[in-house]
């Protein structure tokens, strides 16, 4: 049998702390972060992270009976006014769990394939991107300064689960493109200079990093300049440019082993 | 010298009139849409698509002064809030216009490489499909029935204007994949069944026609039965799935010759 209390109205202490974690700050203060709908809760718990509090609402208490009795020992009924309080989508999914921030090993193994993005700012993109990281089978991505935040609930929701399924470290790429480049891994940039090569002429790959820049200005100077190689897809029609994480996806398809 | 009108008030009756453009059914009964933003609107100039009216607030009047100049030969100055009612976003980019929805010939040429999209509903997909079909050098795409609208503001958003450098139809797939076979292309699904195929042993090739399915559900059941062969991207990590865009992507710059 499982213990559960209910909390009815939004104006609960508890509710109120917990609504803080949709703001950044708060998330990096308490080292915690929101998930919101079955899925992630399913794909985090399948992980192993930490759940802290979950609140589930009778909708989703029906929906998900077997599940939740299988899996989950202590939660909270919540009201469909509470449930809306702690979610960012109108129609919250049955569930909203405070997730515990997990910090990165400090030795991280570097091999493997590792997508690095510079300035990256849509959090739908750089969700996308992790997802797509994680089918081509990558080790890792490594999000630098001025990338979306991973914990966004929309980068979280575009992940659809990947971030419990590869290494994603948010470092500044200055310090992680040298410890890459040390262990051997040639970091490919994106971008169109006059010694950039097409994609679809190198070699596949098992150990490489491969570096995205911003949606409008691409890789920033600095890291442009730190690379081994710069890459470019050739555009056929009149489209000016692809979309960031499509062009991640193609590349990352094309080049691992 | 231009002639040049002014709108202060968001009650003015043009404006009242204009804004209904948000919805599809007054798009469809006027055969019009809105369009936001100058890089729309100059790629909807570019290629000669008649814009019905203009609305230009006085900092896109400031900032694209020039080239307001050179294509624009009447349009109303508009106040903030006029341009805020009509545009989608928070902060519109300085310049609304009322396009004209551009019929399809009755004949068209099916020769090249087709993107059918079979129920996909998330209007970001829809447009960033066809501004990925624009780069690959793609003849068209067909907005399948239940697809999102074409004439939604983030679809057009997302498509960055491609949907002015290629064809794109909405029609039913059943209509259309049994001409295209006729006319000799081949039709690929995207679906994982035994017979499905590993999309990179694929040669390429000049004339076919690629379907991507729902969000959700992928390909409908009627729509997979009039396919000559699927096709299947591997997934090498723990992700369960690509996002449609993604795989669209990945699959036709795989699939062009």
């Amino acid at each position: 049998m499982k213990y559960l209390k209910e909390i009815q109205s939004s104006k609960n202490a508890l509710i109120k702390e917990t609504k803080k974690l949709q703001q950044k700050k708060y998330r990096q203060q308490t080292k915690s972060y929101l998930l919101e709908g079955f899925h992630l809760v399913q794909e985090a718990v399948a992980a192993n992270v930490s759940l802290k509090e979950i609140f589930i609402n009778q909708r989703g208490l029906t929906e998900w009976s077997e599940w939740i009795e299988k899996n989950l020992t202590d939660y909270y009924l919540v009201s469909d006014e509470v449930l809306k309080t702690l979610a960012s989508q109108p129609t919250p999914q049955g569930i909203v769990a405070i997730a515990e921030i997990i910090e990165p090993e400090n030795e991280i193994e570097l091999s493997g394939a590792w997508l690095l993005l510079d300035n990256v700012q849509d959090p739908g993109n750089v969700g996308t991107m992790i997802r797509t990281a994680d089918a081509a089978g990558f080790t890792g991505v490594v999000l630098g300064q001025g990338s979306a935040d991973l914990y966004n609930p929309k980068t979280l929701r575009s992940t659809q689960g990947s971030l419990f399924h590869l290494k994603v470290i948010s470092e500044e790429l200055n310090q992680f493109i040298p410890r890459l480049k040390q262990s051997g891994s040639p970091v490919f940039g994106t971008a169109l200079d006059v010694k950039a090569k097409d994609y679809a002429n190198i070699d596949r790959l098992e150990n490489f990093a491969l570096v995205m820049g911003n949606e409008g200005q691409g890789m920033t100077a600095e890291i442009l300049a730190m690379t081994d190689q710069n890459l470019y897809i050739p555009i056929k029609g009149k489209a000016e440019s692809l979309n960031v994480a499509i062009a991640a996806g193609i590349v990352m398809f094309q080049l691992i082993k």
